[in-house]
C-alpha cells in the first residue's frame, strides 16, 4: 500500500486531493501530518489567543525537498507558512488561512563550523542555543540570545530578526549573519550572502532578514561567531522609583559605558521571577537593573566599579554583584524565564516597542497609566540599554471581549513608542498581531514599496500572506496587482 | 539681472536650457557650476581613468533642495548622479552619461547628538572624520574608518556600505547606521530607520547602505557611536613568506581574538609606504602584519603577549609594538596613505575582492602567479582580519591598451576571489569598474531582482544610471520593463 492510500482517510474533506498525492510522491508517510491531532499541535504559536487548524504539516529534510514543497503549494495556489520552533510572540507562524505549515525543526544539521573565518554554517532548524553549543569548547559563540534560544530555531530568529539580553553589545540577528540560502515561492533555490561582510549589488541578505517568511523559506544560515569572553559577572541594582532607573541607564550609556546587558524589571515582574527562579532579586525595590560586564577578571572589577560610581547618584537601595558562577546562573534564569513565569500568573499580551533610550523614563509613566485606564496589570520587563521594551498587559483570556480590549491597549502602547521617535517592534516581528498598527509607523507610500520587494520574491502571494501588512492595505495594493485574492484568508 | 541670464552665457549647447532655468529658480547662483573650468573637476572621482564632463553640478543646503533637483532632474528625464567627496575608487561618482551631478559636500552640518541614545544625526556632506571628531571629547566615536576618512562624506560611506581598518571588531557602515533621510528620484522625502535597532516591516535601511546612489539620495544620516576604547597599542609582525602571515592571521582569529585591526602589507606596499610615512617599517621582510589590541593598558598588554605566543608558531623574524602614541600613529599614518604613497610611484587599479579568511595563503600566491602573467608589478595591502584583499595592479597609464589589459587583469583577480567562495568587493562598491563583473557573482535572477528593487524607487532609471548593473543585462530589462532608454549613454 502507498503512503497516499495509507494518507488518504485522514484528508479533511477541504483538502485538495490532489496536493496531498503529489507531497506523498514527495515525502515519506512521517514527513506528513495530517490527522487533527497531530494539525492541533501547529493551530497557533506562542501567540496562543489567536488558533487556526492547518490544511496539512510537512516535516522537510533538505533543501530540495523545501523546493519541491514549495513548487506543489505554487501549483496549486495554497498558501505556505514556514515555521520554526513556533515561538513567534506575534503570531508570525500562525497558518491564518488554510494553509500548508512547513515546519524545518528536523533540519537541524550543522553543516560546517570554520574557525579561522569566524562562520557556522547550519541548517534552518538548529536552534539558537545549538550553535553556541557547538563551538563552545573552541571558545566561540553566536551572539543574538532570546529568551526562547533553548528552542527556537535560526530561521526564525532570522525571519523575526531577533535580539536578546545581550544585543545591547553585540547587536540582532541581522548583525550577526553573513549568509542564507533560501527557497523562494515558486520554488527556486537562492543564495544570499556568503561568509563575509557586504557582498556586492543590493543587501538582500538584510531584506530576508526580518522579513517574517513572506520573502522565501530560508533553509540554510551561515552565522558569525564570536570569541566568548573570557568571564562575565552580573550586578544588581534596585530602585525605589522607575524614574531613577531609568536615568541610571541613560548615565551609564552617555558616560560611554556599553556593558553587554542593560536589563530592566519592575515589581510585578520581579516578584513573579523571583518566586520561579529563587534568583535573589530584592523584592522591596520599585525598579531593578540586571547589568552585565564581560572580560578578564580585572576588567569585569574595573567595570563593575565604574557602573557603581555613575550608579550611586541615582541612590540605588539595593546594590549586589554576583560572587559566583552558579549566582550569575540564577540571576539569568530568573531574568530568561521572565515570560514563562508570569505566564502562570495570568494570560498575557507581550508587547515589542522599542523607543530612544533617552525617553526611558516618561514612556514607562506613560505605560502605567495607559494600562491604568484599561484596568489591566502590567510586567514591564526588557532591554533596557537599547530601549527595546516589554510590557507584559495581564488579561483574563476567559473574559469574553478581554482580548480586543487588551489589543487595543498594547496598540496604544505602541503608539507611544513611535511617538516619542520609537518603532512598533524590536525582536518579535509584526506578525498578525501587529499587522494593523503598521499605519501607525508606515504610510501608504512606505507600505506599498514593502509590499512591491515581497512581489518580487513572491509573485502570487501565497508565503504567509495577511501577515505584516494592514490587511485593507494589502487587499489594495493586491487588486492593482492584479494578483489572484487568496481563497478564505482571515 | 536674475542669476540665469548670468549663467546663461556657460550653458554648453547640449543642455536644455529650460532645465538651468529651473534650476536658477530654486538656487542662488553660486550652488550651480556651469563654466567648463569649474565642470572638470567633477569629471571623474578616484577611479581616475574614466572622464566624463557632466552637464551641469549643483549644490544643495538642504533636503528641499535636493527634493526639488531631484524633481527637476525627473520632469526632464536627465539622469542625477550624487556625489559626496568624490573619493569612489570604483568610479561611484563618474557622470557616465549628460547628468546632473548633485554634489552633497555643502551640507555638512551636524545636526544632532544624543549620547545617551549613543547616535549622531547628521547632514550627508559631513565628513566620517568630523562626527568621530565632534563626539571625541565625550569618549566617543564613529566606528567605520575607510583611508580616506578626511575626506569621504557619510553619504558617500552609505553608498558604499564602506569600511577600513577597523572594521575587523566594529562592523562596516550597515553595521553602524541606524536611520536615514532619502530622496527618490521623483523628489520624494522618505525616511528609513531611526535611533534604534532593527525597524518594523522590511530593511530598506539596509538595502539603502550600499546602493551606490542608484534608489534616492541620502540627504541625513543617524549613527551609531561607540565608546571609545581607553587606548589601543599596534604590533608590528613581520615574515618571510606570504604564507606564514597569512596563516598567522587565520591562526589568531581561529584561537578567538578579534583584535580591532589586522592589516597586511607585502614587500612592494611596505617599501612606497614606509618612504612616505617614516613609519620604522621593517625593509627586509616579505609580508607584514599590523595587529591592533585596544582597551586599557593591562588588557592591551595581555592582548599583545596573547598574539605573540601565536604568532611564534610561524617564526616571524620582525616583532615591535608601538611604545608611544607618536610611534602608534606613524605606522598607523604609513598604511592609511598607503593608497597615496603607491599612486606616487605608478598609476595603479586597485581591486577590493573579499576572500573566506582560510584561502588567503593559496589566493594570495595565485594573485601573484596572475599579475606575472600580465607583466604588472603588484602591490598588496589590505584588512586581512576579515578577508578583504586590496591588490594594487600598477600600469603604465600613458601606454595605449594598458588600462584595458590592467582591466581584464583585475577580473581574474576578481573571479578568483568569487571561486575561493568570496565577492567581488568589499568596500569600494561596484561602480563602474565592476558592473561588468557582477555576472561572475550572480545570474541573470539575481541581477533582475536586483533591478526590480531599482524600479521601486527609481522607475525611470534616473539614479546614477550604467553603474553597478552590466549594461546589456540592464538594458535587456529596461525594455522588457518598457523604461524609456537613456539618451546617450555610455
Amino acid at each position: 500500500m502507498g503512503i497516499f492510500s495509507k494518507l488518504q482517510d485522514k484528508i479533511k474533506s477541504a483538502v485538495p486531493r490532489s496536493v496531498i498525492r503529489d507531497l506523498s510522491e514527495l515525502l515519506s508517510e512521517d514527513q506528513i501530518v495530517l490527522d487533527q491531532s497531530g494539525l492541533k499541535a501547529y493551530e497557533t504559536d506562542a501567540l496562543t489567543a489567536i488558533k487556526v487548524i492547518p490544511f496539512v504539516v510537512v516535516m522537510p529534510h533538505t533543501t530540495e525537498e523545501v523546493a519541491a514543497i514549495a513548487a506543489i503549494s505554487h501549483k496549486y495556489s495554497i498558501p505556505l507558512v514556514p515555521r520554526g520552533a513556533g515561538t513567534s510572540l506575534a503570531g508570525g507562524a500562525i497558518p491564518l488561512s488554510n494553509a500548508i505549515v512547513i515546519c524545518l525543526s528536523r533540519m537541524n544539521r550543522i553543516l560546517d563550523i570554520d574557525l579561522t573565518n569566524r562562520t557556522a554554517t547550519v541548517q534552518a532548524g538548529v536552534t539558537n542555543l545549538a550553535i553556541s553549543a557547538a563551538v563552545d569548547r573552541d571558545g566561540f559563540f553566536y551572539a543574538p540570545d532570546p529568551s526562547s534560544q533553548l528552542s527556537c530555531t535560526i530561521a526564525g530568529n532570522i525571519a523575526m530578526n531577533s535580539g536578546g539580553a545581550h544585543c545591547l553589545k553585540y547587536g540582532v540577528t541581522t548583525h550577526n549573519l553573513l549568509g542564507v540560502k533560501m527557497v523562494t515561492a515558486e520554488g527556486e533555490v537562492l543564495d544570499f550572502g556568503g561568509p563575509y561582510y557586504d557582498p556586492a549589488g543590493y543587501d538582500f541578505l538584510s531584506i530576508i532578514t526580518g522579513s517574517e517568511g513572506g520573502l522565501g523559506i530560508v533553509t540554510e544560515a551561515t552565522v558569525m561567531l564570536r570569541p566568548k569572553p573570557e568571564g562575565a559577572r552580573p550586578l544588581l541594582l534596585g530602585f525605589d522609583t522607575h524614574d531613577a532607573a531609568g536615568d541610571c541607564v541613560a548615565a551609564i550609556i552617555a558616560a560611554g559605558h556599553l556593558p553587554v546587558a542593560i536589563e530592566f524589571m519592575d515589581k510585578p515582574a520581579i516578584h513573579s521571577c523571583e518566586k520561579h527562579a529563587n534568583a535573589g532579586y530584592p523584592l522591596d525595590v520599585e525598579a531593578l537593573l540586571i547589568i552585565e560586564v564581560e572580560g578578564s577578571e580585572e576588567e569585569i572589577d574595573v567595570g563593575i566599579q565604574q557602573i557603581l560610581r555613575i550608579a550611586s547618584q541615582f541612590n540605588p537601595s539595593h546594590k549586589r554583584v554576583a560572587q559566583t558562577k552558579e549566582e550569575a546562573a540564577a540571576i539569568w534564569l530568573g531574568r530568561k524565564s521572565a515570560f514563562g513565569a508570569l505566564g502562570r500568573i495570568s494570560e498575557y499580551l507581550c508587547m515589542d516597542g522599542v523607543i530612544p533610550l533617552s525617553k526611558l523614563s516618561h514612556v514607562l509613566a506613560k505605560i502605567t497609566e495607559i494600562c491604568k485606564s484599561y484596568k489591566f496589570d502590567v510586567a514591564n520587563i526588557f532591554h533596557a540599554g537599547d530601549g527595546n521594551l516589554h510590557p507584559l498587559i495581564m488579561y483574563d483570556a476567559n473574559r469574553p471581549g478581554e482580548f480586543e480590549r487588551v489589543e487595543k491597549c498594547g496598540a496604544e502602547i505602541l503608539e507611544l513608542c513611535v511617538l516619542a521617535g520609537g518603532c512598533i517592534t524590536g525582536e518579535h516581528g509584526v506578525g498578525v498581531e501587529k499587522r494593523e498598527l503598521m499605519g501607525l509607523q508606515f504610510d501608504e507610500t512606505d507600505l506599498y514599496n514593502q509590499m512591491r520587494i515581497k512581489l518580487i520574491f513572491d509573485p502570487n502571494w501565497d508565503l504567509n500572506p495577511d501577515k505584516v501588512f494592514p490587511l485593507e492595505i494589502a487587499e489594495k495594493f493586491r487588486e492593482e496587482e492584479m494578483i489572484k485574492p487568496q481563497g478564505d484568508n482571515q
